[in-house]
């Protein structure tokens, strides 16, 4: 009875720390975050969160593996399961999660997007990991335009990886020039252009 | 004479200072860059680069304004000139930028999206800044779509603009996808996906 509780309690503590870290890197990066602002958001002391995390490099390891991971699938790949016609999920997907998103939540940019930038060129255990959760992003839309084939949405002369590269490097540049000209007009003719390129590719 | 040595010189200083600064941003971003290494690269004391610059801050705002923007002008636009048909300039410069870039240099991603994820939401003087570049490159682009329109190589019906925010943003995510993925081979198919749109909008 008591392990369980303790059990339960490092298991909540652990996630208190990643959702607060995940918000202070969001915010400022990796390298400007602070642990100090990680404590005093969680109510935890130094040696709780050095107990479950070596470094505050391991806190970031770990924000990417445990929460970026399964945020960016949970954004944008689970929920094109609802549409049977892919490309309309990956439209829906783009409005609600960056069109219709609001300008203070666009200002920090897309999380994965800032980590690349900072990271991904200083530090091999970043970069493996910030490469893997672009791979499982791409991969995750390539199933769904594959589906769309199968069930005669998409042409199948389409090569689907080229349409998830396109989706999701067009995706992450939108969030890039909106949080550098802090102004989401910008979207209205990204999603235009993304609704043409489908146009495109869907049934003849 | 000495006069005119000693202005020779204070800006020669600043050119190199700004120059390695540069160099030190773009490779480990704005808030790891530090100020001794630029003074190494250079041969300088700290006493002449805070003659010049009264901060590290002034610094990097000077690195934008001196070196960034002009870079990206001379980087994206000013080749255009040489094309009849924008377009096919674009591509070309598409192709020359990204594409035929060594990863080595593409592992640094563009210094212009760097700075963007890492500053843009945390310093209102490069917040400033780094929009002032991004709308130069969105000008300069729409100018030379506008002029295909009246040489008849785009069509007149297309919105100049949205083809510049189309271009500036499939760049920048393209700068961002390689440099998370460390592998070039997704640019082939982004430039496939731009050609295909420009294959669009050129003359009926």
């Amino acid at each position: 009875m008591k392990l369980k509780k303790r059990t339960r309690n490092l298991a909540e503590t652990r996630r208190a720390i990643l959702d607060a870290a995940f918000n202070e890197i969001h915010a400022h990066g990796f390298h400007a975050s602070s642990v100090d602002a990680i404590l005093e958001q969680t109510g935890l002391t130094k040696g709780a969160l050095f107990h479950q995390f070596a470094s505050k490099l391991q806190l970031g390891y770990a924000v990417v593996d445990e929460v970026l991971t399964p945020m960016t699938l949970a954004r944008w790949i689970e929920p094109l399961a609802a549409f049977e016609n892919p490309l309309e999920g990956i439209l829906h997907q783009m409005r609600t999660n960056i069109v219709d998103a609001p300008q203070a939540m666009l200002n920090l940019g897309c999380p994965l997007n800032n980590l690349i930038q900072e990271m991904a060129n200083s530090d091999r255990g970043f970069q493996r990991r910030l490469r893997q959760v672009i791979e499982a992003w791409l991969d995750g839309i390539e199933a769904h335009v594959k589906r769309g084939q199968q069930s005669g949405h998409v042409r199948r002369s389409v090569d689907a990886r080229e349409v998830a590269e396109y989706v999701v490097t067009l995706q992450e540049g939108a969030f890039s020039i909106v949080k550098g000209m802090r102004d989401k007009r910008v979207l209205v003719s990204l999603l235009k252009s993304m609704e043409a390129v489908f146009a495109g590719i869907g049934p003849v």
